[in-house]
């Protein structure tokens, strides 16, 4: 190893839950320190999450636009290598843009932006700069999705019939003042843009499918709240598979029960991200064979994103890690001047942007009444 | 006991699988004898179906017409006290009309009839008879399911916000002669009537909540199939509660996986005909709970209606086994003389009337192009 | 079918639990009735049952003898073709020995008898009046155990290293007057007579070994009781194997959680009693296998006794049921004078002579301090 | 946060499994930095090793002695604060004798030593150096086995009767070239050694109790093996309770099953590591609970150990880490000059001593044909 990556992160203060997630999947693996950040929109915030996290006082930003120009002044060997955005949703885009173009690569949490006019924007500075930009669906992070996908690719299933990925979470069946509830911070859905669009984007990685057209039940269970916190979905994918989507943040006593079942000519398959080191596999004429983290007959591509032994669980933080490490390996590649390694496997703009449409798509339908619409490219 | 009830059969001849069940249903608790039957359209095959199960041959008849004429003029200590319809769907209804009319109990099959009309009309006949009449809706005869109503019941979920109805199955994955993809013997559908209905029936049992509308998409996967083999439904209850329902017999390697799972606004319950001893209860500020048949814990109906202590599970013949339970309870009052009693438990003909609304309902939204469709009524 | 059989019981009044699951057992699939009883040391009480069951009040006796004495004066084709024997434990070998040497065959409940001395004896008792005789060590009637048994028989596992048998129960952690903790009724063992020896004949059933010697380690946690309620042992086979069993009626919380592995060389197998219908095959170098009842995959043995289609679960009765339906082909055979089939399947008086042993030998052991104690044969 | 803490390790170089755990387990909290290292006893391998993690090379050392004389003699503010351990178990003791001699804290893999006498001479060592001592037993770490313990100290549980602790593996079951099966590297036990003394102190940890005696069965399951891969014990606990332990690495298909059951005269728990997020607790006569990471209803404890909401799982890593994030609070502590905090959670070196009395005392007792053995203490 050359040298640790130098990361840089905006959002992530104080008791911000995915913030230090952030963190723990970019220390994990031992590649990536922590050097700069803009931790708040509250500078005094800022400087003493940065005080927290034992940073040089110096390289703790009172914002982002100043974080962006003063790093993109240092000397190329100090300055940070990428930006990690953990910011609430309206944020995401601003602050990519800038640091996009001051030259800086990007890891980003997900929805890509507020809306998708900004994404279409943002894919377009994307490709103009040159830039990594990584987006963490971290889901596709693990290594029993990466075995589905290649399960898939690879025909085990035939041809996909049907897919049905849930997404009940309850933790807003009380009032809450989350950022993710306000449309001026979160956007024009809550529970398809917080959770619906991971399911989405997990759906979309395993099968490759694309999605025709959608008609989505929108329902706000809390009164008081602007947004929806329970989506139902039916969808039409080109090709003629069909599927069922669904996303709620009202499903009492549910925690972060993210799953998702493919169902092909040939066979089938299911994942549980609570129980995430299992695929199982159901066929009609054989035993179901239940595929298991780590073992020597898995896909090198699962074998590549795992680091521990069978019966050693990994869960969510080396999930996470995996969208951080293959980030940096875009990024190293970047910094270094060379070609970003073709193979490369982490959410990217363009994933953005359709979970973008995703989002604007279902909004658009659950507005006229749950109707049959076409989905927005 | 004063002495067992007697019970006839039309269908359920060699290799017939449901005829099986009714049959060990029945047998089960030792208060049921076979002793007469039409076990199938041709009559040599009614005789050999009569002669493997023992009965005295001038009761196994060759059709049903001659079956319900002669039972009927036998003297009351030795006719059949009920008959148990095990046909196709296409007979359930001239078959249940020619005993009803000929004085004669029923417990038949679902659905209930070939389709709407007919339903009705035999709820008049039913009405008008005074007879008893059993649906066997058996996923409503276990135990935990009954558990699940009572929690309803006694409000320890609070107000139903959303119910998830699940029934996949894979068995229709390959082209089949079985009668039910043929549309002048099942109905207008394959797959909500054969077990769409079932997942309905159960979901109202558990939530006594109606459906006001509904959205259904019907798929013919496997070319030359005239019917539905999948069927995906959003559902808007009455009072605001909203649904996500599905029936698919091409959901490779799922054997009968019926399940659901309701949210409310305190609890939230899950249960799986698979594992149809446990119920599991979820809450947002407190541990799960897994309530299990046969414990002191359990509700009265639901140690009612069980003949085991915990631990030795029971299944899916002794669910079967509690509507013919409680069909027995009603047909000896009625044998009597007796009033019914007023708690008897088992899906009648209000029930079947319903589950055939449902059928029509779902097929005429699906024929419309998937569009949201009052509920027949 | 030519006729049903005629069943007699002795034991099983109001009230016992055995008594009405052999009952139900017995019933299930319509090829056998009850006809006679002593249902009660109690007369009265043995009348009252009669009369729940709806039997000839002539045919309820107020005592064994009377019953086998009165009934071996019927015509033959009135009298009982067999007796269930569901008493506690001290009357099975002189309830058996009274029937066989009046004629009939038997069905008995385990352990077989009081002790090994009566097992040795009755073993002599069967073989020279060449009458059925039938144990219900009934979870060996489980299809996935059958399927578990081929497994190990056609060489799947290997060669079998270790084999852990559990049977954890927790309704004796408190007092109980339950006959089976006084030794006068029970015998020289609570925990393993009652279900140890059920642990034991699984294992042996499924993999064919033979116990060498064992150290028994017995414990009464329960003040006041006179036989043990916990015991843990050590277990040589010969051959090499080796085993862990335990048995328990204080593990508070489990209910009838009987559950085995076994490990060969190439595979190992896991099945557990309260989820009956799976059987999970793990290997070393590939994807677990879970296998399933009632699907085209399993083995013949499997297939012949399941009654229900993959996804319809069976459970405790119809397992029970099982051992009834070999041992009613095998008195089918007898009653007819023809020879017992060589394939019949159920546990017999041998297996009850090698139970009685091993509750002989861990009795011995445990009350030599748990030493190590040569297998009693 | 003052500063970040100083690691070294020993042992760790290319391919060690454990050396690569305990690195990430340090930096997942981005709370210690490894600067120096002695990672074979190849020197070239150790440059190498060094070289991958980036550190510099100057730090790298060709062997323990050196690394500890030299990181001895360098100014407080740059030697490291702590080594890290991950040698085979035969250089643990000299390591660990040599750095607490040269003034360092330790982190150390377990086994904690080669035998009991070099056990009782580190305790010796650390009490008088006065050095922070913790011994990796990472399965303590997990958050719902601190939630076990918890539960047991405030009686939850009531009195515990019984304990069953296994720790099933398969991958011994070919043979093996690990140094684990070698005497010379290994000590005088393998499976016991291995895991057999992580399922021992996980049942301590939880429980408190203290063997009195023990029963032990070795096995060597592979032709020309030294050491035993496989062994059975039965334990009986000062004060009554009984236990079962197994230690296995030839069961195939396990991969790191290990597990516990903890039985007490009001509730029961049981944990499964392969399943690490859910604690069971049952009880006689309420339904099961299911304890979950991460939420509100859980103990201060559980809470503290605890990185990420409910549902988004935590594994292997994240318990491992907790026991660096405890040593890294005494650490600091000691560095500081301050007295260690007194609530201070990880396994130390009374828990290492215990540990290999537990070895010795199987080892004793299976070397005399599994007979009781007194603890040795």
């Amino acid at each position: 190893m050359a040298r640790k990556l130098k990361m840089g992160m905006v959002g992530g203060g104080r008791d911000a839950f995915i913030g230090a997630v952030h963190r723990m999947a970019a220390w994990l693996d031992g590649k990536i320190d922590l050097v700069a950040g803009a931790f708040s929109t509250n500078a005094e915030k800022s400087r003493l999450s940065g005080e927290d996290l034992g940073l040089d006082p110096k390289r703790v930003y009172p914002d982002y636009e100043t974080m962006a120009k003063t790093e993109a002044g240092l000397p190329k060997d100090q300055r940070i290598d990428f930006v990690s955005i953990v910011t609430p949703n309206n944020a995401h885009f601003p602050v990519a843009k800038t640091f996009l173009e001051a030259g800086f690569n990007i890891v980003s949490d997900k929805p890509m932006t507020f809306d998708l006019a900004e994404a279409i924007e943002l894919r377009g500075l994307v490709k103009k700069t040159g830039k990594v930009f990584a987006l963490t669906h971290n889901y596709t992070g693990y290594p029993m999705v990466k075995e589905a996908r290649e399960m898939v690719r690879k025909g085990e299933l035939g041809k996909i019939l049907k897919v049905v990925a849930e997404y009940p979470q309850g933790w807003l069946i009380q009032p809450s003042d989350s950022w993710r509830t306000d449309p001026n911070k979160s956007g024009a859905s809550c529970a398809v843009g917080d959770i619906g669009t991971h399911a989405e984007n997990l759906g979309r990685y395993i099968t490759g499918l694309e999605i025709e057209e959608l008609c989505a039940e929108f329902t706000t269970f809390v009164p008081g709240r602007r947004l929806e916190d329970d989506a139902n979905m039916l969808i039409r994918y080109r090709g003629g598979a069909k599927g069922v989507l669904y996303a709620s943040q009202i499903s009492v006593g549910e925690e972060n029960n993210i799953n998702i079942r493919v169902y092909g000519t040939k066979a089938s398959l299911e994942w549980h991200q609570e129980h995430p080191n299992e695929l199982t596999v159901k066929y009609q004429d054989a035993p179901r064979r239940i595929f298991r983290r780590g073992n020597p007959y898995v896909s090198d591509v699962a074998k590549k994103f795992t680091r521990l032994p069978s019966g050693h669980p990994e869960a969510f933080i080396e999930a996470f890690a995996n969208i951080y490490l293959e980030a940096a390996r875009a990024i190293e590649a970047e910094v270094a001047g060379k070609p970003i390694p073709s193979d490369i496997d982490f959410p990217n703009v363009d994933d953005g942007v359709t979970g973008m449409a995703f989002i604007a798509t279902a909004v658009k339908s659950a507005k006229n009444g749950a109707v049959w619409t076409k989905f927005e490219r």
